[in-house]
């Protein structure tokens, strides 16, 4: 078989293993030199391919490339580009030129649903073109919203992260006689896996509430749930997903290119509701960026599995498959056991899988069976490196493919 | 000597090392249990002296003790209340009537400016009635702006947590080649040493723009600034202090009992202005309660002066001191050195020590000076305890003592 370079794109939003993946495939590629001629990145995802914009990753020391296991943010940068749905646009053939050019074989797509979608089209095409080039996914998301897979990589992390800093703004924010209603927002465009993962904290730590987009959201309710928290115990804490909806001012919301408005704020409007209908103290927290961008509290069982998938991935294009995505199939919860399995995208690519009803007891709170799901996912701590009292990042030379 | 209890009380508002002071204080205190007969605590800060709502500290496991160090937010609760002007009011003839009633001679205030406040006017009273109970104060607020102290226990370890957490926001903001503005607000009423804090970052990972509440915010500059950094780079990430001024509307915001507006929200309203203004996609993230809330991050030179300060209130208060609380003064920064010496708290109640200009290179930018004084502040990291993936928090038994 004649030796082929691979590439590897990072596409949509980070999460905190994103860079952990990639590691995986590195470090796999590197065992099978006798296969592989190139190691390149694709830079700012998609875009990489469509301007010829490639790095050649086999230049960058070892050090750098351990240090992508502690290193948020996709490295090689990442991009909102969509490719159009006519997989015979010009665009389409800008890539083919890309891939020919630097004699590429393998590609990899590490993304959620959109990024899905890219890569069904992308083997779909080479199939059809009857190019000898394998293209397979590398599942990531910290929304956990991705089909086929028993949860995603990214989503363990970002659930630890959050939990524990619910946690700890829980602890602050108890310490009055007479506090505040606290209101939350976590991440979670229309799937609540994020937001539920807070009601694993044990009683007198958890929001009081829960509200995921899954449920239909009821302002009154809500309101009335909150007075009687208050008038009980001086503060209230709910925890809301960023795509509950109720009525709000969305005039100067903005709307990305795959269709999906920006969301954010929904605490800082239900915060305003609550001080005017309630007149109760209110402060809105918006996790926000770190959820999906922290190197400090990463779940080593969502790092193991997110490496373990960049290798499977490598391996599996080697052995000539295409057109699949590495999933992880839950064999049990107790004790915490998995298996990978490639699956075909085209069952993936823009499906969003929400939490189940059966997950749930009521519209405010979770069942256990949610618990057992999750508490496998958020296990095992990671040290990182620190510089001068400020970690480490791997920061890349990277040197252009010509 | 007659044996007397002594009573901790934590005031104002919380911070990482907050409980590392008390543990400091409750690990003196057992060295010395010839002299000290109780080792009391008081629920929500001055309140449990008040309404006589103490509890008895030697009670608590020495597991518990030992968590304190890694537990956020103020152990044994704090409150807003402010003491009268007058301390011939009837609220202190309350407090000595616990302090009689509990054979009492040793009280700590843990706090801030106004916390030095009600730690003067308690010793300024007893010592008018004649009564042997020394008051001593021990340094706390994230703000740093206590004067006569080179720094305050908790802002090390807050500014540890800003500077680690902008710069994975900053990596992660810069994935995309064309971004957005980012505007990130970090606490800070009319002291801006957290906000400078964040240039401590390497260049490429530090904010383009810095704002401190020291200097006056000029808007136009502002946003010509911004424009011209999105232009040239595709993104434009600004730090702010919540404490700088421009015009907003202020309408909703209340106002607690020390008279100080309510902040926060100063980067969404600023990240509106630059929507409408330039006509850029912003996001504003507000780094709220964490910033003073987190055990992942706390600094080792922050959390060991701090626990040494908490000793030292303990040794001084038994040597007959009052009315005094344990500053921190520098002897050299390279290599870095401290003593502490106790000041006479009056000299502290009710100032504010603002970041001087000498320490600033303009009004978006921190000198040399000023890195060299912060650096060893953040220094040195310390492993936490987990249990199922959760950091573990001291949980009291609040035994009371009757």
């Amino acid at each position: 078989m004649a030796k082929k370079a691979m590439v590897y794109i990072q596409s949509g939003g980070p999460t905190s293993v994103i860079n952990s993946s990639l590691y995986g495939a590195i470090k796999e590629a590197e065992l099978h030199s006798e296969e592989i001629s190139g190691i390149y990145g694709s830079l700012h995802g998609i875009e990489g391919l469509l301007c010829d914009d490639l790095i050649d990753l086999g230049k960058e020391d070892k050090n750098t490339i351990e240090l992508l296991k502690q290193t948020p943010g996709s490295i090689l940068g990442t991009s909102r580009h969509k490719l159009p749905k006519d997989y015979h646009d010009k665009e389409y053939s800008l890539i083919i030129d890309t891939l020919k050019k630097h004699n590429i074989g393998y590609v990899f797509v590490n993304g959620g649903n959109d990024s899905m979608d890219t890569c069904a089209k992308l083997s779909a095409l080479c199939k059809e073109l009857g190019l000898d080039i394998k293209v397979m996914g590398v599942p990531k998301t910290v929304d956990n919203d991705l089909a086929e897979t028993d949860h995603s990589n990214g989503f363990g992390s970002a659930a630890k992260y959050i939990i524990n800093t619910v946690k700890e703004i829980i602890i602050d924010a108890k310490c009055y006689k007479k506090g505040k209603v606290f209101i939350i927002e976590i991440m979670g465009r229309n799937a609540g896996w994020l937001t539920a993962a807070v009601d694993l904290l044990p009683e007198g730590l958890r929001p009081d509430l829960i509200y995921l987009p899954e449920n239909k959201f009821d302002l009154e309710k809500f309101l009335s749930n909150v007075k009687s928290l208050y008038e009980k115990k001086g503060n209230a804490i709910a925890a809301i997903s960023e795509g509950i909806i109720f009525e709000r001012d969305e005039s100067n919301v903005r709307v990305d290119s795959f269709g999906h408005k920006q969301l954010g704020g929904a605490a800082a409007d239900l915060a305003k509701i609550v001080e005017s209908r309630l007149d109760l103290p209110t402060r809105s927290i918006e996790l926000s960026l770190p959820q999906r961008a922290y190197s400090f509290l990463t779940s080593k069982v969502d790092q193991d599995e997110t490496i373990m998938c960049g290798r499977l991935a490598v391996q599996k294009a080697l052995e000539g498959m295409s057109g699949h995505m590495i999933a992880i199939k839950r064999v049990s919860s107790k004790p915490y056991q998995v298996r990978f399995e490639p699956v075909d995208i085209t069952k993936i690519a823009n499906v969003e899988r929400r939490v189940p009803t059966s997950m749930m007891v009521d519209d405010t709170k979770m069942a256990d069976s949610f618990k057992e799901y999750c508490f496998p996912l958020i296990q095992g701590e990671i040290p990182v490196e620190y510089e001068n009292g400020v970690i480490k990042s791997a920061v890349l030379k990277k040197v252009k493919v010509q």
